[in-house]
């Protein structure tokens, strides 16, 4: 406990600390240390000096400050497949155990074929209803320890690391600045909103509170012990991608935000979205174009469009008609991952 | 723009003022100033020194400190009408004025009579109807607008003031100390979020990402001239009241409550989930026992159950057999509203 007076002392220093802090844009030339000097690189600076400079007609008031980032291919890597997928596979031969009749109809019996090529293009119906078999009747909090278990051990094929591993340092140093700017960050994500919550924390430093993703439902109830229990039912609430993306955003967090970022036409609205609103704004899009350090796909590329985080070239002509900046992996980011040099 | 060196000295501060704010329960006798002595002021100081303390086995991590308030009947006056509903009546003219044909059907036809004690008698599904016909079609923004405007205007019947000034002050002392000691507090009503966003920060100092609420679904589209809007389709995404509650807050929030504060059977589901969770938690429920400073119904009151607000004698036994503490207005409240002495 401590004596008034003294609370008083302490509360005055933070709020003059804080004062300090929230006039100018605040950077150091090591903030992002990862990012070439370059149009993206400078697109970031111009946007925190026009909302943090008060004097500036594009000035966003702090608690305004509100930021949405994509994770699966912006923040970490999506390929060859979403980690959410990869985990839900792994659990259908447990959930077929349970219901032998699965094993005999689609999309079960594609993924227990083992064929890689036919697994990749599934599509996002069959995708729900393996999300429905594998995690439905679980307890929220049995869920978050399955997935933990599976975090720990799972590694990506390539790097043969965690997947919690594969976030892009640039993208961790971007959500850093942001924040010491008095941005919020937030995860939008087509994912799982209960997935990504169980490691957003130790992996962004972003609360589950700040994490908005696909909504599957859960139902209140009791235990054998009338013990009070939320079970996840997964009729899908909210598909987080999309048009769904501004929707869920205006659900969850109720602001439209000032800087959003993105990798595929997924993140199409939510970059529209935040492109209408006042004060400065800022957009963009992560193009993966570096085949030697991560992947390079989509028709930007002249490669074929994947199914997932497909940045597709009708997307590329918006960025430009609308002023969004597109991010070469290649040509923006000096270092990709923290593991490497 | 600061230099780099003063903001380590400016971050050092602020962390170690954090860290000082942090360790233990802060608390002063003006704190609970509304608060008379007796079992209710004792629940709130036990828990705060329970959770603050970090030698305790009950301590709550800073992080996890979530604490949600119903707000109709909890933190302001509730009586003779949810404000909502009075905001969704006085539309009813100009909707009817572009439907005509609402006229003869019900709700509508109730409301249009004026025969109060037959709109009190309303039920959900058909407050349900009048809030999709009268505010389906807008966008989020001029919903905004609306009610700001008749929020600065409408008037409570009994004490001629803005529905705004009806707050209680107790529960304005415990949201403030509850936030002093590390709690993220929030609102989960059974009103719609959008409509208490609009106020929530002025009002109580919760930022609108801070509200959970009865969710009506919105739709991405592009106005006439292209520009992207969200306009209300009020389909009901989320009803926040009794199962919906803990349901809500795992959805927007994520995570569990230490302490959750209501006074209806739509609060019972909140109360009991927050109670099953680790570490100390407090569960209160206001009950409306002050005819002359406020109002007094309910069962408990010998009073018969209203349709809003019923704080029935099955919640009241439950509260017992669950060691929630019942917070009574006449006996635990010195002052009720700012306005007064």
């Amino acid at each position: 406990m401590i004596a008034r007076p003294m609370r008083r002392v302490v509360w005055a220093v933070i709020l003059i600390g804080s004062f300090v802090l929230s006039s100018g844009a605040h950077l150091a030339a090591e903030d992002l240390a990862s990012w070439n000097e370059g149009p993206a690189r400078q697109a970031i600076l111009d946007f925190l000096k026009a909302t943090t400079d008060a004097s500036s007609e594009q000035f966003v008031p702090l608690e305004q400050r509100v930021a949405t980032f994509d994770q699966d291919g912006t923040l970490w890597v999506e390929h060859p497949m979403y980690t959410q997928v990869l985990y839900c596979l792994e659990r259908i031969p447990a959930a077929v155990a349970k219901k032998p009749e699965l094993k005999n109809i689609e999309p079960f019996k594609t993924v227990l074929s083992g064929d890689r090529e036919a697994i990749a293009r599934l599509e996002l119906k069959d995708l729900e209803a393996i999300g429905a078999a594998t995690l439905g009747g679980m307890t929220v909090e049995e869920f978050q320890q399955e997935v933990k278990k599976w975090l720990a051990t799972a590694q990506h094929p390539r790097w043969k690391r965690p997947y919690t591993e594969l976030s892009y340092l640039p993208m961790q140093e971007l959500m850093r600045l942001l924040r010491a700017n008095g941005f919020k960050t937030y995860i939008v994500t087509g994912g799982g909103q209960d997935f990504v919550r169980v490691f957003s924390e130790s992996v962004y430093n972003i609360p589950p509170e700040q994490v908005v993703g696909s909504v599957g439902s859960t139902k209140y109830g009791y235990d054998k012990q009338g013990r009070p229990i939320l079970t996840k039912d997964a009729k899908m609430l909210l598909n987080d991608n999309y048009a769904g993306k501004p929707e869920g955003i205006h659900m969850l967090i109720g602001r439209r935000p000032s800087a959003a970022f993105g990798n595929s036409g997924g993140d199409r609205e939510m970059l529209e979205y935040t492109g209408a609103g006042r004060g400065a704004t800022l957009m963009m899009l992560v193009l993966h174009d570096d085949a030697k350090r991560e992947y390079a796909y989509g028709p930007a590329q002249g490669l074929p469009e994947t199914k997932v985080g497909a940045f597709s070239q009708s997307l590329y002509d918006e960025a430009g008609q609308r002023g969004w900046t597109v991010i070469s992996m290649k040509r923006d980011w000096k270092r990709v991952f923290a593991f490497e040099p």
